[in-house]
């Protein structure tokens, strides 16, 4: 068994706590944050702490808390030479204070409050200073995903802004194409399909080979209607950037 | 039973062809395609005809060609006074040559070839002039899909607008995380989970309730990384329209 404590009380650490509590691989030792009553519904009260002085004795802890606050948690740690890692896809592994081994935990998932996911499909970017350590988190990885990744900080790095564009932008798409049924008395659902459609398609084809309308087919009669149509200045400009990348894109390949 | 013909032979048409060659109430008497070749493996070759004057007499006829073909097709028809429809999510009903009563059914779906689809779980959008047409129109609707709309040409033309907002630009973007993937030597397949579960959070939350991100959080130290990271100008641009688009987004709510 790999002893371990997370340091955090927020969605990463609440998903973190729950899949390290079910995995036959991990002991879960310890849970430290701020506001316990965050946490305490998902494990005993006993075993969180709101004191650095307090914190035990484990063979990883993981520092699940928001991006800046990252260093100044690695900083408190009241010890040294222990194996430290944060869960960040943005940071580097060396934000964290050198005086433990240091390492990164990314689970690569868009985690909502008060929503399960399977912990099992979730992409895991492991890395870590030393050889030894990289062996014990990719064991925890394994124990609770079935895709554990080695990957670099600048890989790490790449991956976040790729994964902006396909979950953070794609999503405020879908608020756009809501906003559009909703200024025109549509239900948003009929779109919903589609949504998914568009998501699955990608497992068995490329980007480029799915992609279908009318800047795709250099449709300008349409694109034109289109532009026409948008009242919002807003969405016209994401209309007008996305068709051109789209037609210049196709031109590339 | 209600008897069928289809015009057409391309993505659309084909997936047509084979729903209704399954549905228990139609009859699909015979298919017009200008390429015999691209349908006769989907149906007998002596129910396709290639000539306008050999169209034989049916209850529906559905043309199911581009969009800038549908109004040539319906003039060519050598018959008047019968229920002839179109596929197109962007074209009015009145498009049809009004010799004939009119009638949209349009499949809300992004069709690629060779990707076969439930079409069961398909919207499928409806409309006529006729209201005795509308029936046998939502009859056939209903024997092939679980969710037939009434929905008006305006209401159509915003639908299509905000398809190709969560299905074409969100393709795009896919494409986008690709490239950067794949200019920074990471495996575009780690991000399949994250795509997938983006799209089907919309099946219980808002797009308002899913957003995550820099942009949401207004995290601008991230953002200006990611800019500082993005070498490509055209992603440059739309990561900065996107994050403006939903930090004011936020601020509307």
């Amino acid at each position: 068994m790999i002893s371990m404590i997370v340091l955090g009380s927020g969605n990463v650490a609440q998903h973190l706590i729950t899949a390290f509590l079910k995995s036959e691989m991990v002991t879960l030792v310890q849970v430290f944050a701020r506001d316990a009553s965050k946490i305490n519904h998902l494990i005993d009260i006993e075993k969180i702490t709101t004191d650095y002085l307090t914190i035990k004795k484990a063979d990883i802890y993981v520092i699940a808390v928001s991006d800046n606050a990252i260093a100044e948690v690695s900083n408190q740690l009241p010890f040294k030479s222990r194996f430290v890692v944060h869960t960040s896809g943005s940071m580097p592994m060396t934000v964290l204070n050198e005086k433990n081994n240091r390492g990164v935990f990314y689970p690569l998932q868009t985690f909502t409050k008060n929503k399960a996911l399977h912990f099992r499909e979730i992409p895991i970017c492991l890395e870590s200073e030393e050889a030894s350590d990289y062996q014990m988190l990719e064991q925890v990885a394994k124990s609770i995903s079935d895709f554990p990744y080695s990957i670099s900080s600048d890989q790490r790095k790449a991956l976040h802004v790729a994964a902006v564009f396909v979950c953070n932008f794609v999503n405020h798409l879908y608020a756009q194409g809501q906003a559009i049924c909703d200024a025109n008395d549509v239900p948003f659902s009929i779109l919903q399909p589609l949504l998914i459609e568009t998501a699955s398609k990608i497992q068995t084809l490329t980007p480029e080979e799915a992609q279908t309308g009318p800047a795709k087919r250099n449709d300008t009669e349409t694109i034109n209607a289109h532009l026409l149509f948008l009242k919002d200045k807003n969405q016209q400009e994401i209309y007008k950037l996305l068709t051109k990348s789209i037609l210049d894109h196709g031109k590339k390949l």
